[in-house]
């Protein structure tokens, strides 16, 4: 299907004409989903300028503006550039259009008008053609079958002729060749009609994947060939109609090649109604993230640059052709020339826009480097040279700037979810920055306290059909995970007062009262937010010092959690010594599969009651330390506890531990921050744990990783013990942006994104879970590897124990650095927890993508166990 | 320049027949800026369905649709609507063009066709018309200048021939009138060309204010009228061109219609290209909070519908019509025959559609009283109908559906700025929507620490040049005020131990120190927010008693301080009795004007001395009285003490404290959550009180309002506390959308708009403050006022302390509650501090919307003393 790599990427060298040469196909990557080619593939470089050129309807002249630049690029006496690649991926109408060979002549016959002592090299190349269009093109005369069969001179796959076409030739009187003209058509049909009929019409239908792969080895042409003064090339990508029109596949143009959001022109369109459809088309690429440098248009007497520039504020210049000449005769040489000015105006936008944004690129890590102050960073231990420039992100992906390689933009896997926020796929992001325009447009914010407004409500409804389900009769909502738990704590508190009556002995003022001392009960290892609240309801740790937090005093009672990991291919639980289990038999602590440890009928297991007696002993002890202490909240991760290093907590535990504080009347709440929203493969992680919470806190993935909300819902009970005459009764905590529309706007689309199969590939519907993400084999493969000491793998989550020398386990641990930068190189952005390393996916990320990641995962650690013997042995 | 209002309240039973009737001029409202007419004049009814038929360009059949929806609404032998309402707000090309005309012809000739035996009413209507089209109406035999000096016959205005052109006729053999077809025009122009360069050749500009007035005016036509199957009238505005074309006053029709936000139809574009044009127009109403309930287009044999169904996921059907025929001279009675069944499928989606909104707007108030959880909210006293359903907002406007008068949405100017966090007009919402989905979709959220992007990097350069300029060096992102009050403590705390080599002496382990007591000085009736370490800093109040938080501790000194109001037309300061005061002469307690609070003379004092000691006194006492106990941080809200209940504190005290702090290598930190980007006139309140702090938090407007965003800015000193080789030593606080690239595209947007004078007018640029915003005279009268206790005016504030009976003051006191329910009549959403009330406006907001809202108040506090004086006559 592809032609020969090494004729796209030094094209100029090897030169193919048709029945002269016969190639064999080329090994290429296996037929995939879109996004697992992205991994590694799709780069662009920045060693020169690369714009697409769109238009705002079809027939406006995107071609005449190509020539145009074109022109304006190589056929001065002095060109300010060398080469110009003109791509055209989509052409149909073919042979009779061709753009790329329209650009070829009229550039070859300007060349030979105004600069005929010198040379221009001019080659027009289509690489793959519908078999009508190619019929069409040589004649009728012999059979596309035949020649299949017999592997000579033509072949057939996927309904295209695959050889190509390609011409070349010297233009002009000088000796040596002066500049280049390389225009390339990547797919071509025979009808005149929008490309995914042709397509359909013509059994000729090109996979997303397949265009951008061969798009990206055609922007190599040209890479690193540097004029006189830097850049001496221009690469232009003209796309096909208006720039919604559907692609060969179906999808949006402006879809489709979102993934390189090369800068872009618009030509817009100077007719009546024309204001209206360039602004449209603007608007349309710029809430797909594109950047649009300038728009172009042709003077039909209207002026409708002038409304147009008004509108845009001067942000995006807009340039005005001369009317094209409607005789078909015309060669249109004339034209060429009265609109040159304006040609060498836009290229000179274009060089100087382009230049601005790299110059920006270099300096962004300086810049932050002096500016920000990154939290959970230790500034002196990052270089400049380790700050990674995110130009975007496209579904898990950031496209990355780099520096090497002439510069470019590379794709990396966002292998630690933006701290554990991210879910969409590409199409749940286009679908999102419409409804944040959307949402932006209708509310902006508007206030929540006595208020109802349609994102509020509907997402309120959702969260409790989802994961409130059965249980929650209320939402609260607040900003982050942090604020989440330091409400769900006052309502825990009150409820328990109230329950407990000691609300009624209370002074009804607002003086403090040392008599009562309430405490949470809480697990070793746990993590709930920055804030003070959220602190002290954590067990002491790197976070809490007194460096960090003067004020923090640790207000819990804090239990020692057994721990589930597998460990040299087995599933196991490591018990705390406390607790007395060294009878416990070997079949209730471990397991052929991590179902087993999720098993109900592990309620008989004898484990039961050692938790349980370690659990009352500890209640207690702390209870009977002062008078007036009481425990007054139960607050745990369900399952995971993410911050304390991807621990995964035997849930037979924490079933027990909830039932024994129900016992004891103390609420209990589940902090699901990380836990929710299918992180572990269920809506909620309260799935897993067969119990059901009082009040539980949601926040990151809840928004599909877009921005900030956070919702603690509650039972009816819990809402009641606020409820009375007073306004001071009432829970008085609030934050400005309480359920701000488009946070609310965010969750109602990712909520329901993730829990459809029709938009989420994972989800197997009738168990409402999704399927194994991590391959099982190969996780055990791992777990077996020296330099592990445990794995986890749940729902998008995979976590690695690094095998570390004790001094240096923990979060301030240095020791997966190397590592890290290596998983880098492959396109894998990773973020430690001191010696536990973690790659997370979204819900919908395909399996075939993780099963690479922890290909590539493998292969590195096997390297980084080989340096640290080497060190080893080096000491 | 208006018709007689009651031709367009009952057109149907005033006929008004040219040459037969002389109309003196309507008193009308002054001319005035857009919004200022918002504030009670843009409601419209939900009576019946109001729908928009827009297109993606022009040519599309927009008319057709119209006609086809009429006659499918009022042509059927039992029709399923009595009334019919066409609108055409903008014509061109007028008289031959006139598509209100058309509707009006075509429609009775169908009748005439399909019902011959029952009876329609049928009238068309051009109200202004330019003079250059009325000319060509009526011929060119008189001068219209001469007219319009004897005032007889003709006038004109702006260019407008004012009484219009009506024509009705009753159609069919019925005796009673079946039917109604109301068909208006309300500006046309002689010109086939785009309406704003029409108005400009023909000199006969709309400003868009009159054209929202008049069109509010004609949406009023057939309020009330039920059918037996309830609503029986559909009412139809047909724009002008395509989406985005330019109205009169060259404003684009997608934005100068917004306030209304009708449901709306789209006319899509069946022709090759047509799918790109109908995606873009799409979007381009999207993403300015439009509801789009259909597309429609022609068929042109390419299929379109079914790649833009497959796109809309059939969120939104697209219907096809029959190809229109060709032929000027077919008289399309065919056509629209073929058509009906389209027709009728659009008709029934836009009523159900219309009857879902009805039914989810009545059901809301009582779902959000089930299910929501308000913040600072006592539900048991807010009932259902006290629940505000808030449909969309424009600029600094609610819209806000009312049940009474048949049902209708109505603007509410927010004058509680939403919690404060309010500052876009129109024209800011609008890009800041267009910016959201530009973000959204290149970068959704990507993670911070080490990485850099270009929202945060532009961001932490403008806060730093901006709010932070001249003392400010590192910019730390979080979620919202109390989180950056945390972050700011824990700074200012470690800035202290390093100052005061305080931690070298600490274990470097994470034990608990209890040997060291860090305590804040604060001022009374402060606020820092509501999670539990800005709580902390803060001095006992109804937020922080043991029944809301009882982890709260109160770590503070906590001063009172002098608070400055206008008082009986004086400004004054209240000095508390503790500094022993009395001697301070009255000049140096009272002042001519706001201004002179403000001034730097007034170091010259003799406060500063009795500030300074009693300052001095309270910091001794504290360290005085346990060993280890250090005031390590001083926090204050500079100037306006906001949650306290709007205080201004006298600017020289604070001036004087943080000299005094200084003095004694405390940390200085400024909550400036509220005060910052030109709440108080100036972009940081820092500017007022002429001193800097070293760490300072902003929050609510620094986004425009949009969604949290917080940052805390600190000078080079307090970064360099946290530099050093260990992790641990690093600011380990950070939430998980740190630096989110959404709300740091939106802070960009909204510091650059505010203190440009191009965007905000009431930037006065010389001065770099805002102009005054409350008439000085007006607050000055409302000073005096026997209902009030004191008023503050200071930039965009506005408040009011109303007198009451002590038992009655303070944050629980519900006695405002029946001024702000008046308020509220008035199209003013206040919410009260107890028996504080205020109102804020946007850095943006005219004057005149002051003066106006000022009025008000001044209004209804006059009836709120009058019925408090009868109340307490009745007891």
């Amino acid at each position: 299907m592809f032609p020969h790599p090494s004729l796209l990427y030094t094209p100029s060298r090897h030169f193919l004409r048709r029945r002269h040469h016969h190639y064999r196909h080329h090994h290429l990557l296996p037929a995939s989903p879109l996004l697992h080619r992205f991994l590694s593939t799709l780069s662009h470089t920045l060693s020169h300028p690369i714009y697409t050129i769109w238009a705002a309807n079809t027939g406006l002249g995107k071609t005449l503006v190509s020539a145009g630049l074109a022109a304006s690029s190589i056929l001065s006496s002095s060109p300010s550039l060398s080469k110009l690649v003109y791509i055209k991926p989509l052409q149909t109408g073919f042979p009779l259009d061709s753009d790329s060979g329209f650009v070829y002549d009229k550039i070859s016959q300007l060349f030979l008008q105004r600069n005929p002592q010198a040379t221009l090299l001019a080659s027009d190349h289509t690489l793959n053609v519908s078999i009508p269009a190619a019929k069409l093109k040589i004649g009728n005369s012999f059979s596309v079958g035949e020649l299949e069969e017999t592997g000579e001179g033509w072949s057939s796959k996927n309904g295209f002729e695959d050889f190509g076409f390609y011409e070349e030739k010297k233009v002009g009187a000088g000796e040596e060749v002066g500049s280049e003209l390389i225009c390339k058509t990547m797919y071509a049909w025979k009808e005149a009609i929008s490309p995914h009929l042709a397509s359909e019409r013509e059994g000729a239908i090109v996979e997303d994947s397949d265009l951008l792969v061969l798009l990206k080895r055609c922007l190599e042409i040209g890479v690193g060939i540097k004029g006189n003064g830097g850049s001496s090339v221009l690469c232009l990508v003209e796309t096909a109609g208006g720039v919604a029109s559907p692609g060969s596949s179906g999808s949006l143009q402006c879809d489709l090649y979102r993934p390189f959001r090369l800068p872009s022109i618009l030509v817009g369109d100077g007719r009546l109604g024309g204001i209206s459809g360039t602004i449209s088309a603007y608007e349309s690429l710029i809430i797909r993230g594109y950047d649009v440098v300038a728009i172009v248009l042709e003077d039909h007497g209207l002026e409708n640059e002038v409304p147009l520039s008004s509108y845009l504020r001067n942000r995006v210049p807009v340039l005005v052709l001369p009317s094209i000449p409607k005789d078909p005769l015309d060669n249109l040489m004339e034209w060429f020339d009265e609109s040159q000015s304006v040609f060498d105006s836009l290229k000179g936008i274009m060089l100087s826009s382009f230049q601005k944004r790299i110059d920006r690129l270099h300096e962004m890590p300086k810049k932050a480097q002096e500016i920000f102050w990154w939290p959970f960073t230790q500034h002196k231990l990052v270089p400049e040279e380790k700050v990674t420039v995110i130009d975007s992100r496209c579904a898990e992906y950031f496209a990355v700037h780099k520096v090497k390689d002439h510069g470019c933009i590379t794709q990396m896997f966002d292998a630690c979810a933006s701290w554990w926020t991210q879910g969409p796929d590409a199409a749940l992001q286009t679908k999102l920055a419409r409804d944040m325009g959307y949402t932006a447009a209708r509310f902006g914010h508007v206030m929540f306290p006595e208020n109802v407004y349609e994102p509020a409500l509907e997402c309120a409804e959702l969260l409790l059909e989802g994961v409130g389900k059965g249980w929650a009769s209320r939402a609260y909502f607040s900003d982050n995970g942090s604020t989440a738990v330091e409400i769900a704590l006052k309502m825990a508190f009150r409820k328990f007062l109230v329950d407990n009556k000691l609300l009624l002995d209370l002074p009804q003022d607002n003086t403090i009262d040392s008599s009562i001392e309430l405490k949470v009960v809480a697990l070793v290892g746990s993590y709930h937010g920055d804030t003070l609240g959220a602190m002290d309801a954590q067990a002491p740790s790197s976070y809490t010092g007194f460096h960090q937090q003067p004020w923090y005093t640790g207000r819990g009672i804090f239990l020692e959690p057994p721990i589930v990991s597998m460990c040299d291919g087995v599933w196991k639980i490591t018990i705390p010594g406390k607790m007395n289990a060294e009878d416990v038999i070997l079949e209730e602590r471990s397991f052929s599969s991590r179902d087993e440890v999720f098993n109900k009928s592990r309620d008989d297991s004898s484990l039961v009651s050692i938790y349980s007696s370690y659990i009352s002993q500890e209640l207690l002890l702390s209870s009977g330390s002062r008078k007036f202490s009481h425990a007054a909240a139960l607050i745990i991760e369900p399952v995971i506890q993410g911050a304390g290093g991807m621990l995964m907590v035997d849930p037979l535990f924490q079933r027990t531990l909830v039932k024994e504080c129900r016992n004891r009347k103390i609420p209990v709440i589940f902090d699901e921050v990380l836990t929710g929203f299918w992180r572990l493969g269920v809506e909620s992680a309260a799935e897993l744990l067969l119990c059901q919470p009082d009040i539980a806190c949601f926040a990151k993935l809840m928004t599909g990783g877009m921005i900030p909300l956070a919702a603690t819902l509650a039972t009816n009970a819990v809402f009641q013990s606020f409820v009375g005459d007073s306004k001071l009764k009432a829970l008085l905590h609030g934050h400005s942006y309480s359920a701000h529309a488009l946070g609310c706007a965010a969750a109602c689309n990712s909520i329901k994104w993730f829990k459809d199969s029709e938009t989420n590939p994972n989800l197997i519907p009738e168990q409402n879970l999704l399927r194994e993400l991590w391959d099982t084999q190969l996780v055990q493969k791992i777990s077996f590897h020296p330099a592990v000491q445990r794995t986890i793998s749940l729902g998008t989550l995979f976590a690695v124990e690094l095998t570390v020398d004790d001094y240096d386990a923990g979060y301030a641990s240095l020791c997966a650095t190397s590592l890290l930068l290596k998983l880098r190189e492959d396109g894998i952005f990773m973020r430690p927890l001191g010696n536990v390393i973690y790659m997370m996916c979204g819900p919908c990320t395909s399996p075939e993508v993780c099963l690479r990641m922890l290909e590539t995962l493998y292969t590195r650690l096997d390297e980084f166990k080989h340096e640290k013997i080497q060190k080893a042995n080096e000491i």
